[in-house]
């Protein structure tokens, strides 16, 4: 059961002018699936993207990066669920170019003007023939309005579509930014979200895409965990149609350019979010600020310490206020120098801990009310400097076990 | 269902010249549990310890490092189960000296002559007022053959006791070596055993007995893992009684010295085991052998990223070779230059993976044998060098969650 998330409503997503979705059943790993799914750019569109830091990147992640490398002007996306051409050795990387090949004999374009997306199981070989043939049946259905389609047709073991869109005006013209992403395991930051794809139609100075789209990423899905795991396919890519009759914007300082980011990080944090919100057996969103660093990467240790904790985790899942399992994550986070007897723990308005010891007016009352609330915020107060940072995650449940226990079966 | 442990026979486990186990029910958190052990040590021993290396470390742990360091000659250990008297401030510190004094007072000794360990649940007061008045029936019951009872006195959530015995002739004379362990999860190298102790009646000089300990902290508590959780209480401690009638040991180098050094290792490592062996949930024992490495710092830092990966655990939890996620693992451990086109991956005898991708002879059927063994080799090579590691670990199961969920209720 996903916390607080529903099903996007088709009618509640802006078209993105310059942007059609296509998807169909090309039987990748099951029938009856919609698994591919084709995503097509017009012309002068700028595409920039984030990668996974696994070493192990998948070839679609390596073929992304020198096709994007080539500035021949991306315009199309092609994205199959049930393999991940991941651990696929050189056959993986020569499935991946096949399939960008196909797709740009269809288009009449360059196989560098292709993005190559592959998500699910991991070391098995792509089915690059299905994939193929089904691309002439994606690209039939591909339209403007079908970004709930591609939301559903992105899933794997998500069990909710996950989409989001907002319209901002830029210079008095209205804008419009839409975006889906898919992913609820093996989901840690760099990248967390196994992929993501967010649209505008602004008119923005394609120079200035990558350093945005970094930029986004750091605030959204480089800051939710589900399990730690870093995924080999972990891809978000910004496209920006530049469509929009707004003059262009060539500073993301500028009034429209600030205006503009602030939008899309919106759209990327709601996607990220939704993401941890539909976590493999999550039941509980959890938001784990931490305060008083000397530095925001000491503070961001500390969350993912806590983030990371299957003991700290599994209280949560019980509602538990066996609070000194944070404590204790916070001991082992690997600030050396940390002082115990200055650290205080705020679990939503209610001081826990205060000096490193139990709050001697705290009743586990009123760590049990907060503990029992399906969003949770945990503020731990470091005393050590004005350094602060924030990650997203969830609890972990009888739930997580067996999807991932199950998940070929 | 611990994975192939069994309860230690009392007869199978050596006294140790020199020591005294005595074991009460000092209600510290729940009535009629063995909660409370003491363990009387001979004038003339030497005691060296390794502690854990959370910034949150317990009361207790700051107490014993404080008595070792004052080198008084420690004559005692007490053992609470229940409660671990951590995140507990000030409060906490002096209601671990003041087990001290009272057991100091008990035998005629000085506070700093004693050792505190206190294992159980974190950030509640420690019931010290119902410790003190358990101490005398504890000293009542020491005997040196109650290694057995000892064993269970200091479990919490262990569903077997753990210990482990053996005599072997130092310049022909039978030294004996015998030890205890504990900890079921919140188990990670630095330190991996919540509490473990180990006694001889070998007759070493005591300059050399904290590098000894040290070294077999290395090659057996620090080389498990249950689930990532560093504890604030890890303890292990080394007593050496010096009453065996061979010569004084004067260096680890020596015949003498590497004949004790590999049977205290074989013991600490056993000890080691049999927390991974009852880990929480644990249905598999798990070694993770990581071979041609450039350093054996970066063998380590593949093996743990294997070893905390959920998805890694519920995948051999289910017996399901999804063996990419082992790939993905190794990817995300952090070697930034690490080739993938390089890794081989063996499960016991059978090649998965070669140069990255997977073995064109890998047959499914050979993974899934092997992935249903109680006992599995996990061997990753890295193509980057010579040097090696292995860490023990095992599956994440439903149980580990219920454990957790239910460990306070």
């Amino acid at each position: 059961m996903p916390v607080n998330l529903s099903s996007p409503r088709a009618a509640d997503l802006w078209a993105v002018p310059g942007v059609r979705l296509g998807i169909t059943e090309a039987g990748v790993r099951k029938a009856n699936r919609k698994d591919l799914t084709v995503i097509l750019l017009d012309e002068g569109s700028a595409v920039a993207g984030v990668f996974t830091r696994n070493r192990f990147c998948a070839a679609p992640v390596q073929v992304c990066r020198e096709h994007l490398s080539q500035g021949e002007g991306i315009r199309a996306l092609v994205i199959n669920t049930g393999n991940a051409n991941a651990g696929t050795g050189a056959q993986g990387l020569a499935d991946a170019r096949a399939t960008c090949d196909a797709m740009a004999g269809l288009l009449s374009l360059k196989p560098t003007q292709i993005l190559p997306f592959s998500t699910g199981v991991i070391m098995e070989p792509l089915p690059v023939d299905r994939i193929v043939a089904g691309l002439p049946a994606a690209l039939a259905h591909a339209q403007a309005d079908h970004w709930a389609q591609a939301a559903e047709g992105i899933m794997t073991t998500d069990t909710l579509p996950k989409a989001y869109s907002v319209q901002v005006p830029i210079a008095g013209v209205p804008v419009s930014i839409t975006g889906i992403s898919k992913g609820a395991g093996m989901i840690r930051p760099n990248m967390a979200t196994m992929l993501g794809f967010l649209a505008t139609d602004a008119n923005i100075a394609p120079k200035l895409l990558q350093a945005l789209t970094t930029e986004l990423a750091d605030g959204s899905f480089n800051r939710i965990t589900i399990d730690g795991d870093t995924s080999t396919n972990d891809s978000f890519i910004v496209v920006a149609t530049r469509k929009a009759a707004h003059p262009p914007i060539t500073s993301l300082s500028s009034t429209e350019g600030q205006a503009l980011k602030a939008a899309l990080m919106q759209v990327a944090r709601q996607l990220a979010h939704a993401i941890v919100r539909d976590g493999e057996g999550a039941t509980k969103f959890i938001t784990l600020q931490i305060e008083g660093g000397q530095t925001a990467q000491e503070c961001r240790q500390v969350a993912y310490a806590i983030a990371h904790s299957p003991l700290v985790k599994t209280a949560f899942f019980a509602s538990d206020p066996n609070l000194g399992r944070i404590l204790a994550a916070v001991g082992y986070a690997g600030i050396d120098d940390l002082d115990q007897t200055r650290i205080d723990l705020y679990l939503d308005d209610v001081l826990v801990a205060v000096q490193g010891g139990r709050n001697p007016n705290y009743q586990e009352a009123d760590g049990q009310r907060v503990m029992k609330q399906s969003e949770i915020l945990v503020r731990v107060l470091l005393g050590r400097g004005t350094a602060s940072d924030t990650v997203w995650t969830c609890d972990l449940s009888h739930d997580y076990v067996s999807i991932n226990a199950d998940y070929r079966s």
